[in-house]
């Protein structure tokens, strides 16, 4: 449905070189850069589509970001799941609309804001108190506030253990999950999703030798390479340039307590 | 939340060698295969995880399947979108609960159920009216009765028009995407997304071309790969063989009309 | 040059299907398939690309098979190193006209042939005798007499020592290299290559390490995929399956002695 | 075999941060950098794998360059074919010893290297004079004068026609390719191969087109992905980012006359 723009919302600028710009819009306020300024007033009661003029004549189209524009833009400390992972992490770990979740460590929340906006009931573990405060930031002003309502975050080291019971999945992107798998186990229903992303392939390795130990089946490991083209007339080709490593996912199924 | 196998549920069945199968639980029904039989009432009132046997001692474990088991297992006829597609799909058409979208061409239903399941409202163009009801069956044999609420199907040509107005997202699974550009562009609000999926790079550039000369920014092309791992002790590698092409997706931004 | 067709020589031929036959032609011989045979007399003072026909009428057209043909079709017995990793091979182990290099293990002599081909003097180490004969016969048979005057095979393990001195070249495609980086330092120049073939991951790492501890410097590890394209009329994408993975080649330069 | 660096060769130098760089040793000479300068003296009479040092005690590794060091490093000026390509190159165009080879358009002379060491006589052709000359001059200046001896470069444009007959292959890099295709037929030998290196798609499906309604069999497009690791201690991953496409490489055999 149309919108239109109105303070405190984020909007996304795009200026005639692809570059994107993130901005959070408020009365009054206005929008610096090496081309001039403009002010959010410009926007605010404008739609979607919408294109503003600096003085010195530089155009900004703007938009409303989308979760993976969000994602690339939001305050964020550590290193968060790209986008390509995030789709894939939907879709292997089953996310369903009312999934009791556990995350860990929960970082800036971009993983969080994927899977409460697909319906799911998150609880997330994260060790520092300054990224757990990060995230729930992140949510609200990307999800608002009902997503809250089913978000909430300890500050509390997994590997400790897991307080939750009869969880329907469990979602890790911390750097030793084999740490977690015991008490995962026991914190799992039967029939449960167990999801791993990890950067390198040796620590890949150790969790699937952790969970070949432990009632789970279905373990499958694998990586999702995005590639991008270039399609202008008659110059169709893949992008020069890829990212050709983000981490490798690992999920399994739970079936104990045998 | 643990719940027991009840007759009228799906469950995925798993062998000793890794082989798949989807049954339909039923009071009094069997499970047939070459190495002999079990009652379906071997599985009712079970957890997941369970593992049945048959009279010649073969042996199923039991799980209910994901969204990606049932879509490569259920009721098909023309090619399903690849569960790789499917959750970045989601991600780049950015699906959120409420979002109104329209879907052609619908197929058996493996989109319409991935973005019913992530809150949208969908409704369907099919120009073959038994996909278009297997669909429907397929959607509500899945995700149940609420999600149908949600979800309309019509035996209707999307290359004739669209409907529907103020729509946030089109996604299109059909071989001449660039035909519905001009009416897309009338039904869709301002920030709206534009997705087709291609299995050609021809059908893509076309496309492409037809978005170029309409109100469309931020045009992207991609594909996405996934490559599955061998980690077993001390042997890690890429698993030998992988899907290396199964569609080109295309996404941009409306912001007409101008 | 144009060459007719010699009894000795190898053809290949290719079916309607595009499947491929690789034969030796001998006067009086003929070819038999489930649609009919020829005699190879019919191509024997025949030009490369000629068309034979069965009784039948099944048509086989017949041309002489590139080093990538013969390997692929050529008696072996151990997994060969695929063309895709071949050519890449001749590039970062640097093959040069008179190189001296020591290869081991052998196997059926895919990448004898293609650094011989290239101009090097080969030195082959294969501790399965028949694997050493075969190869010779496989050189023979594809590069003839000239080339077997560059190229010995000793029935010897290179994990027990390397005899010759001065190498340009060591190149291993055997499952331990790491076993023979201390007797390849200490018998190879300042300045030579070492490269090993390696089809697992960990098997990489703990080479990497061991070169580590070594004289050697500008170690990589690389894998190389090829993907291959439907290009016809309107149809033009990848194929649908592609080779995920062979091997990872690992490359370095010693330095030493230091 | 170990010689001693001497006035006139080419050394490749390695810094402490793994940057290389491309000198040519003179007499009296020296090397300048923002770390200070050595002279070219102390390293000529050194082996490979010697360590210099600037008076400020940057440390420079100096090892002779190999082929693909060379071809990124040396002077030219069109995009020079990539190594990972040049390897498929050799394999898929079949490169011998004694091979008459057809080139065109040469750019740098980086192929023309690639296929003059392999053995290959090439005659190339090339409109820009002031590209022959430096391709003449890199070819000289890695190969030395016997290589010369095999190698010849005429100012002329190939669209017009070949002069060579009786050709063993044909190797294109230029835009065009399909304005060759119908010369290539009448200057090749039955079982040539004909092979082109193209950056877009949209080329490739028009040279596929042309070369279907020639007498060319066997025909083949593909691409060459290479992906390199980071393999360094408990940290073995791919590197994050890699080079995603430089060209398509279309390979088919000539069976004309018909």
């Amino acid at each position: 449905m149309t919108r239109l723009f109105a303070p405190g919302e984020r909007a996304l600028l795009l200026d005639s070189k692809g570059r994107r710009y993130l901005i959070t819009l408020a009365e009054g306020a206005s929008f610096h850069s090496h081309a001039g300024f403009f002010a959010h007033d410009d926007l605010i009661g404008c739609q979607e589509g919408t294109t503003v003029r600096t003085g010195s004549g530089a155009r900004y189209l703007a938009v409303r970001p989308t979760l993976p524009d969000f994602v690339l833009k939001m305050p964020r400390g550590a290193q968060v799941i790209y986008p390509k992972d995030l789709g894939q992490i939907l879709l292997l770990a089953d996310i369903f609309p009312g999934a009791r979740v556990v995350e860990a460590g929960v970082g800036s929340g971009a993983l969080s804001m994927t899977m409460l906006r697909a319906g799911a009931q998150v609880s997330g573990y994260e060790i520092r108190a300054d990224f757990a405060e990060r995230a729930r930031s992140n949510v609200e002003s990307f999800l608002g506030a009902e997503a809250l309502s089913r978000y909430s975050v300890r500050a509390a080291d997994i590997y400790d253990g897991i307080e939750e019971t009869d969880l329907d999945r469990v979602v890790l992107d911390l750097p030793e999950p084999w740490q977690v798998v015991p008490h995962a186990a026991g914190a799992m229903r039967p029939g449960a999703i167990f999801l791993a992303y990890l950067p390198t392939i040796n620590q890949t390795a150790t969790l699937r030798e952790t969970l070949a130990e432990h009632p789970f089946v279905l373990a499958e490991t694998l990586e999702v390479l995005l590639r991008t083209w270039h399609v202008e007339g008659r110059s169709v080709r893949p992008d020069h340039r890829m990212v050709a490593h983000t981490g490798f996912l690992t999920h399994a199924r739970y079936i104990g307590p045998v």
